[in-house]
């Protein structure tokens, strides 16, 4: 299995680290990006070997050239509208959506979320993968292949501005920041739980240290990752180092309804916004804040011995100053 | 005056070079390139100089890692609005209309520009800036200073696929594919027609040879540049390298109302689109087409001795093969 990072050397695209298994130590290739790899530059023989600090990563692509995020769960989606009261065109289920993000800043993964509370900060807990180049026109069946690392990424939402954003039909500037990602993005050739398509597996919310979220990513994914390659490869190509975000993962409950929380025996939720959707649904209101400052909130996957595959993302939220 | 453009020397950001006022000659610097000069990385001093041809030329940035487009030139939306009935809310006027568009790649100045016939292929001519680091949450009266280097840009848009994902609410992906950039960039300081906010100046924009567009870009545009920054910037810092476009430059005719094509003695109009939107207004139909395959576009700015500032941009439409 191949697992890389991204160390600090001062530089605004860091240094290209090969990571072991288990997270503890790295090889770290100075003068060598993760950009550059995936350009198809070949690694330097000469690698310093030291032990791995998630802290001391910045994100595996410090700026990439491209972010689109889709909501791929469209159970999420189906959630937001409902909500509102609004119904969900059925060409939902069968046309992604799909947004072009910021990519020209990530955040790393223990970064603060500094923004105002009156924002309505949010996280969104998603899978998302970075790709090698992708020719125009690439059709789904082929678009797999194009698949080089994957990750976990925290879409940071300032949902209070997002509804004046979205109404005036431009998508999202203001109401989506920078968003965060794992320290270490891990390539799909022996990765546990990745089927070719999407990323079967228990993605672990947890809020101020309490469980909030435990959807399991390879369920309820209406659209896999080579579908939203090739909707964003139909009238251009990608560059490599593209990054495609899953969209919030989200599950319905055993009954196909929306998801219960934790402590109601469900699986809970991967972004605050959810969990107020259904509090609106069942009682008329929400009454679940979005994040005040001082929270903190963690997002990271297990592999069978309980190892972090991808490394954590623990993110508390400051005040701007 | 200081116009710099990228030669193409196989790696995927090309070299930086410095080009003369003309455009007749450059000092190219290998190793070095433009996203580095943003960086803050100092030019070696070992230039080698050559004749500059526009046809050698990459963008200034083949790929960045931000472009944000807006519509700046609140008439041209006021337009799409008319033509279709539609009220533009009064929040146009004071809250700028702005989409992340795609960076991950920039198309030469001499590129095809390949698609269907059917997508309804357009241009829209703009002037673009390209940033300095922003700090998030600055403010118009200081965005200015971070005006790094002007442009001339093609926003290529594909107008029948805008209805259906404009309905999304999610902005653009597929109808937006990449943009082509003048093949010089030029700083601010000594750029004649620069007031600081704004470029003053006749954009000529002809159609297969024949004038199509000679609008001021000095005039009717709403949201100067430093205002457009710091719409962007207000939740989030924007990267050194980012591209803010205007969106396509329009002017009003001398009573306020929509231009007149140069036929009539106008300014005619920056993209097909707005033509199309007076014919429907006037007449109830658009009988102008959107491009054909095998048509020519071509967008530049003269200084006042009609040497071409930025190179021009000449684009030919091809099919997709």
């Amino acid at each position: 299995m191949h697992k890389f990072a991204t160390l600090d050397d001062g530089s605004p695209d860091g240094a290209l680290a090969a990571v072991c298994g288990d997270l503890s130590n790295c090889r770290t290739y100075n003068g060598m990006t993760l950009q550059a790899m995936l350009d198809g530059r070949n690694c330097p023989s000469n690698g310093r070997d030291t032990p791995f600090s998630r802290n001391a990563a910045l994100p595996p692509l410090p700026r990439a050239h491209q972010f689109l995020d889709a909501s791929a769960y469209v159970n999420h989606v189906h959630l937001v509208r409902m909500a509102r009261g609004a119904d969900m065109p059925g060409s939902f289920w069968t046309d992604p959506l799909m947004y072009q993000g910021a990519s020209d800043r990530f955040l790393r993964s223990c970064d603060p979320i500094f923004g105002k509370f009156e924002w309505g900060i949010d996280f969104e807990a998603e899978i998302a993968i970075i790709t090698d180049h992708v020719p125009q026109g690439t059709a789904p069946e082929e678009a797999g292949e194009s698949i080089r690392l994957v990750m976990l990424l925290n879409d940071i939402s300032l949902r209070n501005l997002i509804p004046a954003e979205l109404s005036k039909g431009f998508g999202f500037v203001q109401s989506k920041p920078h968003s965060a990602c794992s320290p270490v993005a891990v390539a799909p050739d022996g990765l546990s739980g990745w089927d070719g398509g999407k990323l079967h597996g228990i993605l672990n919310v947890d809020l101020n240290g309490e469980p909030f979220g435990r959807a399991d990513a390879g369920i309820d994914m209406t659209f896999d990752f080579p579908k939203l390659i090739a909707h964003a490869a139909k009238t251009r190509s990608l560059c490599a180092g593209t990054i495609i975000g899953s969209g919030t993962v989200s599950n319905r409950d055993s009954k196909g309804g929306p998801g219960k929380p934790i402590s109601q025996g469900g699986k809970g939720y991967s972004c605050i916004a959810e969990q107020r959707m259904v509090e609106t649904i069942s009682t008329g209101s929400a009454h679940t804040s979005f994040l005040r400052h001082g929270d903190t909130v963690r997002i990271w996957m297990e592999d069978d011995n309980g190892h972090s595959i991808f490394g954590d993302i623990t993110q508390k939220v400051e005040a701007l100053t």
